[in-house]
């Protein structure tokens, strides 16, 4: 089969991968529907943090399952699946408390390649949700959102314990961001407020339910979020970046008592003691467990109650997948669909 | 009348101060019953980050009110009451929402040196505490360790999301640390695991409800806590200390999902981003709100179900108190309590 791959910094080259095949008895075969490239690939794509030597990219997916190992009993093949970026057993107490991406037995599904036709994916019964049906083709991108970045904002949302009647500011405006929008339009925000300088996402932020859009950043945005909010700062607070700046952001941007959810990859990141310490915030944050939320997704998007998959604003072929990460990296688009 | 006060390092002084009067017409002027030392007085003693010049020290305090200001509603004169290291209105969104602490109009009550006979309490309303009646002197020193130790390492084990069931690891053996364990123990916790190697500190938290004690520290502290949770780590950690290495014990120390709650003033603490993002835990803390948790200590005091006053093991007159922190200092005593 044909798959992407990262040979160093900008040099992603889509070639021939061998087809995957049950290695595990508790494996699962996936024939993708479709692929797509995150926000998270584009740091190895920049050259931090990456190792050196080809690697296949590409964690999220959905497809159908084509074939099961032996001891996979609840997956069939013929089922449409829903997984996460990390590979659960769903069995171990760490899972049973909600936390499937620090599975006892994680195993990262981008080491795996899903940027490719077939997918190989481990403890199946685990880590996939199947769908009532196969889903129409107009669902396959909102699917394959809840795969991460739906996932991903919608733990953020609820790391920072967005409710009713809660102002919510939102640090970032990937998709991730902007689906922490989503997430905590649906959880009952009274008031959402995204911090964003760029039109489209502005304007897609507000069809997610932002009510306010902040373009200043940094102190000056953090003054005009205190501004805001009586000069107390937020309730709830979602970091979606990564960064020393956006992490400090959305620190000051939260009252004391209040909830950070950071989810960004953090790079570079060190948070002063001292000013946690008088902040008095709650802070939470990490590879979201989306496998937790996976049925509650599903069925939110199956219902048509939620349509994630507005994140996609282009869609190229597996073979132009390195148009797809030049126009990510360059903030040409939000977030780049493959199609297999 | 005579007051400790601080020169410089490890220069305190007792003595002539002027009487405190009302000032503002939310105050009341308080006759303590006993004053004490608490560890965080340590780091200004120690030099810390502290103003040169000298400055009044104290904020732990119980009493008799004398007198209060005339718009002073709920607390009246001979009563006796027990208040917090912060003044706080009680009536503001911060305080609504349970961060007295950190109040809009938070008054540290440091500042006015409760190391003296006589104190005064700005918002003595929103502030004070009244006991049902005039406490036996027998129970005025755990009163005393409501007023910060106490309320500290409650609020501690509460951040810390305390329960049933759990299993507690307590990084930190002074009196704050020591009252997290009775806390925990207050809150249900099965399993309470003190990190201590002082004999006379592992006694008393054994005293107070702690089921192991491990003496190792740092790395090795945290290997022993994890072959003693299935290698997974706790569900709840308290940090009572408040340097880097502390923090960062009580992080590794906890299992994904799981809650640290830090009390130790931190001094020269970063957190690392990428290992917080990856450990996954909750991080919440801060000056404790002493406040919200004043109510329910005081009841459990007057009921005799909890006796935390057993912290002092060192009692002084106040013109000794330069003993009391040389003793503290050299942790011969766990806490001091100064009478009057």
């Amino acid at each position: 089969m044909k798959g992407a791959v990262l040979y160093g910094p900008g040099d992603v080259r889509v070639e021939t991968r061998e087809d995957p095949t049950i290695v595990e008895p508790t494996d699962a075969i996936l024939r993708l529907s479709a692929s797509c490239i995150c926000g998270s690939d584009l740091w190895p794509y920049r050259g931090v943090g990456t190792s050196p030597g080809p690697r296949p990219m590409g964690h999220e997916y959905v497809g159908v399952v084509e074939e099961v190992g032996r001891e996979v009993r609840n997956i069939k093949p013929g089922e449409f699946v829903v997984g996460s970026f990390f590979a659960s057993d769903n069995t171990c107490p760490i899972c049973h408390a909600g936390y499937q991406s620090r599975c006892v037995d994680a195993r990262p599904m981008g080491a795996l390649g899903a940027q490719a036709p077939y997918l190989r994916v481990p403890l199946a019964d685990g880590t996939l949700v199947a769908t009532p049906e196969i889903p129409p083709d107009a669902m396959i991108p909102s699917l394959l959102a809840a795969s991460d970045v739906l996932g991903t904002g919608w733990f953020a949302a609820d790391a920072a314990a967005v409710g009713p009647g809660k102002t919510v500011v939102v640090v970032g405006d990937g998709a991730v961001g902007l689906l922490g929008v989503l997430a905590a339009k649906q959880m009952g925000a009274e008031r959402i407020i995204a911090m964003s300088r760029h039109t489209n996402r502005q304007r897609l932020a507000l069809a997610f339910g932002a009510t306010d859009i902040v373009t200043e950043r940094g102190d000056e945005g953090v003054a005009r979020i205190k501004e805001m909010t009586d000069g107390l700062g937020a309730q709830s607070v979602i970091e979606a970046v990564g960064t020393q700046e956006s992490m400090m952001q959305a620190i000051r941007s939260t009252r004391p008592g209040g909830h950070v959810g950071f989810v960004g990859v953090t790079h570079g990141v060190a948070i002063p003691g001292l000013e946690l310490f008088s902040a008095e915030v709650h802070l939470h944050g990490g590879p979201a467990p989306v496998r937790r939320y996976l049925p509650t997704l599903i069925d939110l998007i199956w219902k048509g109650e939620i349509d994630p998959g507005q994140v996609f604003d282009q869609t190229l072929p597996l073979g132009q997948a390195a148009d797809g990460y030049r126009a990510m990296d360059e903030r040409r688009a939000i977030k780049t669909l493959l199609t297999l």
